[in-house]
């Protein structure tokens, strides 16, 4: 299992991603679903995967490496690509690609061509925009109505981020609020988990603000989790009693 | 879709479910998906469902008619069942009863088999039980160290659960977590909705206490609703913000 959510606000653009794979149960391991690629100043390029490791690791080493583009002829690499909106069409069609290559042996296996990816990320010149691209290879853009993304294991951390997001969020209650989307997937999923992989970048910067790993250590993590957890045991206290039946005061 | 979910404590059991339908989501209806059958002082079962609206209300209807036992020939009905694990047994053939009939046709229109039921209650001479059935009609049982079970949609609504239930809260502390764990869930999935059929018991007292039905114009859930986004919205913002990059205090 894996979680991942973008946010992106006016300020600019938050990426976090948990590290935990898992074949079944009992096989357990760590790996990194971030995937930055940066050059200061000029570009940024993150990409956070959720799915099968095998396809989403060959999609980012084809998009790095580069793939030719029938239409013009020119190989495209994200390190070269001209826009955001170049770079999701780049790692659509690596989908595509992966899929024609490994497709059929995984079908007779009967395992699922399972991707989903969120890329983010800013090209001078650009705008900075946030895509979540499907194992079709399509791909829909985060716009400022919903201003977060999700891939993966998304339920339990998306009411945080329903009531708590807006467009004009201040970029580090951002980072904050998706830490706390986070924690609450992993605390009901043990699918999900540490270190966490935090991504922090202003708009119209192309470079990272934060790139950050937080594992079990972290003190300003647990130190959130603690007051999360406080704060929503005071806060269902507070609440009066239902007044239905014997509960009426 | 559905949500319900079942909160067992010391002092008695809660149960909440929704009554929103949807073929699609262009049709969509209110049906009551929690079904009590009351003989006060003598037995009090309740029962919520999630599936195939079909499939759910013909078990329901088919255990209440009453339905031979293949090992005594003694037709059971939920009204004369002598214990909970009995009518949960009961209500299990019941389901492989209505698969029996109704399978093979829906099979040919690729409909799956689809449905969850919690069963709570008691019996006079036997404890406060909950359990949970599933599609091939076996169960499971609640019990002290996880007090609760949800069925349907229950992703959204099962974080507050986790952290805020123990056997030891009480009744009506159950009773107000289930409408938060509800409205969570009715706030990140339309397919759950208003009115909320919500029953409250105290062990061994084989009567409902509570048996009510919440709608849009509740004062209380609407209060409740408030003042837990805004305690949410309190809480996020009282913690610091993160120390990593240019977040450092």
């Amino acid at each position: 299992m894996t979680y991942c959510c973008g946010v992106l606000v006016r300020e600019g653009l938050v990426m976090i991603a948990d590290t935990r794979t898992n074949a079944g149960l009992d096989d357990i391991s760590t790996f990194r679903k971030l995937h930055n690629l940066s050059e200061p100043g000029e570009r940024l390029i993150s990409i956070a995967s959720a799915g099968n490791l095998s396809i989403t690791q060959s999609v980012v080493s084809l998009a790095s490496e580069g793939l030719e583009n029938p239409e013009t002829g020119v190989v495209e690499r994200l390190s070269d690509v001209g826009s955001m909106f170049k770079a999701a069409q780049l790692l659509g069609r690596c989908i595509r690609k992966v899929r024609d290559i490994e497709g059929a042996a995984l079908d007779r296996m009967d395992i699922a061509f399972k991707i989903t990816l969120l890329v983010g990320g800013q090209i001078r010149g650009d705008r900075l925009r946030l895509f979540m691209l499907y194992s079709a290879g399509n791909f829909i853009e985060c716009t400022p109505d919903a201003p977060f993304l999700q891939i993966g294991e998304h339920k339990y951390g998306k009411p945080i981020l329903d009531r708590a997001v807006t467009f004009d969020t201040e970029l580090y209650d951002a980072l904050k609020i998706g830490l706390i989307s986070m924690d609450s997937t992993m605390r009901s999923n043990l699918g999900v988990g540490m270190p966490i992989d935090v991504l922090v970048m202003r708009r119209d910067a192309q470079l990272a603000e934060v790139d950050h790993r937080i594992d079990s250590s972290d003190a300003y993590f647990r130190d959130l989790r603690d007051r999360w957890s406080s704060a929503l045991r005071a806060a269902h206290i507070a609440i009066p009693k239902p007044p239905y039946g014997a509960g009426a005061p």
